[in-house]
């Protein structure tokens, strides 16, 4: 019941994305990940053993045409979060750009593997319960279906908290190194580079307003700078 | 084959949304969500009519309960829709505070709907391949696990698109009615409030900056009252 097992898994990574302000968060961040990428991995293993076992073809429906693609962006995502926003090699401009494309990979693979987690009740409901059938409506199948039912509230519900700005860790704390108007020595050299770049050829107070907004939410994104 | 009818229909549905500036986008928005809703209907008259003529019992299966759900949420969204954001009754403040939620539940409906036709395409894949059997991957399999694959797909640049702020109707088109530091007659009202309400307690450059911030992008979502 491989299906269950990955989504429970994913229970521990969302909320802490929005959540992590220090070096520490990050590392329970990629911790957490880290961990459910092996579950993953030693799950899909136990699959094809279980298929072997019982002379069951492999990877010939859908539920494991996406979860495997799933997987494979699941794996791309921790080897680019890894590589971009742990070590401390990658300039802030990269983590700029690439911090948008991670949020939103990682909720679309979050959602996906909900998908596919629906999709493998579906298909094991549909294989196991032959006597009564599923289409007899036997308690096993209304429970599980009140599962799948549960599961997609809990998705929209960790798609919700990801998606609120306001539950995003305060901008506060980057105050000390990104003071939006006043140029300290850090901060200035980025600051000047993107409102030259975005707001070159404009004026009046309401564009410095959302110069400053914009670079405000990018550095809220990508700041996690000041943990290094 | 209903599922893929049901989201082919929700094609026409999100770009719309973050590109209406004027009341001719929202009637539009309004009018394709309107025949999305008459088409799922009739599909769904249709699975209930094609269950009982094939003595099928009705809503066993987790893919009809999520449908189900997703349909009501539906209908929901449209009539909140319909009453807040196109009749000219719904005050400011209500609009601004329901935005965000309409939003978000427009995309995790849009979302909730690509899973239950990943779910009804195994299902049917299951029921309708005898001979050879789903599981000997005849092409029949291959080529719709392929049009599943491509569904996620398009479910994902879909909300890609959704997220993007820069892809959002312009702010430009409420700067005349809502500058965002002078204050016009129409514009002052609602700021003040906003600004008192979430920032009475601090005082220097940065927060001014994070209000208005807040208040231009809350305005953005909102603002369609410039089209009434």
């Amino acid at each position: 019941f491989v299906s269950l097992l990955f989504s429970a898994i994913i229970v521990y990574r969302l909320p802490w994305t929005w959540k992590c302000s220090k070096l520490l968060m990050k590392f329970i961040h990629a911790g957490l990940n880290t961990i459910a990428m092996i579950l993953a991995i030693i799950s899909m293993v136990a699959v094809f053993e279980f298929h072997n076992a019982k002379s069951i073809p492999n990877m010939y429906s859908l539920h494991s045409w996406i979860g495997l693609t799933a997987v494979i962006f699941y794996s791309l995502q921790l080897l680019l979060g890894f590589a971009v926003f742990l070590l401390p090699f990658a300039p802030v401009h990269l983590r700029v750009v690439l911090m948008p494309i991670h949020v939103y990979s990682g909720l679309t693979i979050f959602a996906t593997v909900i998908a596919t987690a629906l999709m493998g009740i579906t298909e094991k409901l549909i294989f196991s319960l032959k006597n009564p059938a599923y289409s007899a409506s036997p308690p096993e199948a209304t429970l599980v279906n009140c599962l799948g039912l549960l599961l997609v509230l809990f998705g929209s519900l960790i798609l919700w908290m990801a998606s609120r700005p306001h539950w995003k860790r305060p901008p506060a704390e980057n105050t000390k190194i990104l003071p939006p108007i006043a140029a300290t020595p850090e901060g200035t050299e980025v600051e000047s580079t993107m409102i030259n770049s975005s707001n070159a050829d404009k004026s009046d107070l309401r564009i410095n307003t959302e110069a400053a907004r914009e670079q405000n939410s990018k550095f809220d994104e990508a700041g996690q700078r000041s943990t290094m």
